[in-house]
């Protein structure tokens, strides 16, 4: 099943907080719960709570039991608001219901029960694209890797992150999936641990080699040369290429430039929020101090004892090396190529230049972190992975 | 109590690994078993392992139950060696022993009875020297800390990793001893949740304001303002300034040096060890992938899940702002300035001139990361705090 989807009028979703121990599906069918399914973090992962949102709309519609076209407007309009406040930092989720509120907005339906069906098919078609979006970033994401590179990953940012597959964690299993002999250093991501339950529960799933790491570790193993290459998620962008991810991605970015290692976020153009020139105007989720103190109620400080919570932190773009997504990969300048690679403008071939595929790159990878693969796939002519690959 | 001391024929610990649930004290009277708990940690942090080695070392003497002096040295000889392999990257454990058995081949003592009694002088006095090099330390620490300011400090390096007092923590207590208004924020320190258990029992206990956070939120703290300044420990420290320390200070420095944020390590000269280059030789103990599985026994990932788990990492001199020691602060070049450190050697002033005290820096601080207090506090003829330290 996928991590998010509609099934005989009800939203199922995994229960992320209970693996790796036990895989338990809930069951919803009232908006409401779905948005403390967010809140409580049933669900995470900025596409997963997209979908998880959307589904939501469609539910509320549901419940909605008359028959007056304003009155279901508002409220869905109601809806939506519970529904967005579920978490502040994520963009998918008031972006996925924005675009729930199109179709309810959309004159071409009249009738409450039309409204209800498109509210369904339309979030139905925000997981499917979901699903084919990450396939995309994932063959754009894994040419970056070759084989027997060792790669570190923050967070989860895999199938139950998504509707399915997964952003960053999607590149690791799609390299995988090519036969490249790959390792993962996941940083275990706390306080809420997602990389040494979800992480680690996916790639055990999928056979793929991993190490769960303290976040701590990582700067160690960069240092001693045990990195090659760093992928993560990004729950919102900027338009200028800042990242806002799960809190220790800051320092993982910083500690790669350090090493010389390229710091990849990879990122639906979903999540990308061009109306934000800079991380600066991301809000910053303060989350509650029990997650530090007693993840998942096992208590490791005296419940009195004071603690902070950011569930977020800001990466500033200048140690972003480039950013993935759908239609390719981003390279600084991120302030023009992030904004191409969103419209998913295609580059023109050179004058009496013919190539067999689009290249996938806005810009050009920084020389220090070009490996050798990079230089040529751009080469008029030649067959590449994306010769398959739908445009 | 103190951390570790002898007490009636034995040496009595408190149970670290209970804090800050119950205050256990452990009592041994075989040196086997200092040396498990060392191992166990029972005791940790680099200066209270010494102190408990010296002390095995006399439990060893008073064990030896024969007359013969030859025996005894070897009897010694081999419980040092089993002392000595309980941790490998504390230098002050091979350091402590190393003393205890120039004790066991000073042909002063003849007689096994006064060599017994010896070794328990000396390790007594291995204890005491310690807390008065902290309490050095932490007034020529202090004097880098300004009121109003927050401090971030990682793992535990208060009384409970020394013989009392502490080193890093030492710097805060005095300074807060000193009236100043300081906060700190408290790095959690995965695996073991050394800043979680041991750092926040201390700062509770008093009464200094302090955030526990995890450990990859220090970089967004760092970046957003909220820290001015990081004193850490140090296991082992190399002669060109290198320092190696508890997993994730390595993160801590090169995020501080990115953020414009002084970093000062704490170590008593007995963790430096000039007859090492660089942090390159330092071996780095990888302890059992239990702790990052279960730390304490809770599951946080399925134990047939694979794990890595440093202990140390090593953090270049580049990033070191300067090096507190008992004898006064070393700036770059280390290779020169810690050297002089370890010596104690004192400066001469200017002719003509005099000082109230001697200055307490070796070498110049790198000119953004001077305090104003700094600055002046070497000016001849002013009044200092340290006009009333021993010298």
């Amino acid at each position: 099943m996928r991590t998010v989807e509609w099934h005989e009028g009800r939203v199922r979703m995994i229960d992320q907080r209970k693996l790796p121990w036990e895989l338990v599906v809930n069951q919803y069918d009232n908006y409401a719960d779905v948005a403390h399914a967010i809140t409580d973090m049933v669900v995470r992962g900025a596409p997963a709570i997209g979908a998880a949102a959307a589904f939501g709309m469609a539910l509320a519609a549901q419940q909605f039991d008359a028959t007056n076209r304003p009155e279901l407007e508002r409220y869905l309009e109601e809806a939506a608001a519970v529904l967005k406040s579920a978490r502040p930092t994520a963009v998918n989720l008031a972006w996925a219901v924005d675009r729930q509120l199109r179709v309810v907005r959309d004159e071409s339906w009249q009738r409450v029960e039309d409204i209800r069906k498109e509210l369904l098919r339309s979030a139905q078609r925000i997981a499917d694209e979901d699903v084919a979006i990450n396939q995309r970033m994932a063959s754009y994401g894994a040419a970056l890797v070759e084989d027997g590179m060792t790669i570190l990953h923050h967070c989860n940012t895999g199938a139950l992150a998504t509707v399915d597959w997964g952003t960053a964690l999607g590149v690791i299993r799609t390299a995988h999936e090519q036969g490249k002999r790959i390792h993962v250093l996941l940083d275990e991501t706390r306080p809420r641990l997602q990389g040494a339950r979800l992480s680690a529960w996916e790639l055990e799933q999928a056979g793929i080699p991993f190490d769960i790491i303290v976040d701590g570790a990582a700067g160690h193993f960069m240092r001693t040369g045990e990195v090659d290459i760093v992928f993560v998620g990004s729950d919102r962008t900027a338009a200028n290429g800042d990242v806002a991810n799960k809190i220790g991605t800051y320092g993982v970015a910083v500690l790669a430039r350090e090493n010389g290692i390229p710091f990849y976020p990879v990122v639906p153009t979903s999540t990308v929020d061009l109306s934000l020139a800079s991380g600066d105007e991301i809000p910053i989720e303060e989350r509650s101090p029990d997650e530090v103190r007693s993840p998942f109620n096992l208590a490791i400080a005296p419940e009195h004892y004071p603690a902070r919570n950011p569930a977020f932190d800001v990466t500033p773009h200048r140690y972003v090396t480039g950013i993935v997504t759908e239609n390719g990969i981003a390279y600084p300048p991120f302030d023009v190529n992030l904004a191409r690679a969103v419209r998913g403008e295609l580059l023109q071939p050179p004058p009496g230049e013919q190539w067999s595929a689009p290249p996938r790159a806005y810009g050009e990878p920084p020389a220090e972190h070009t490996p050798d693969e990079e230089r040529t796939i751009v080469a008029p002519g030649q067959r590449s992975l994306f010769d398959e690959m739908e445009w």
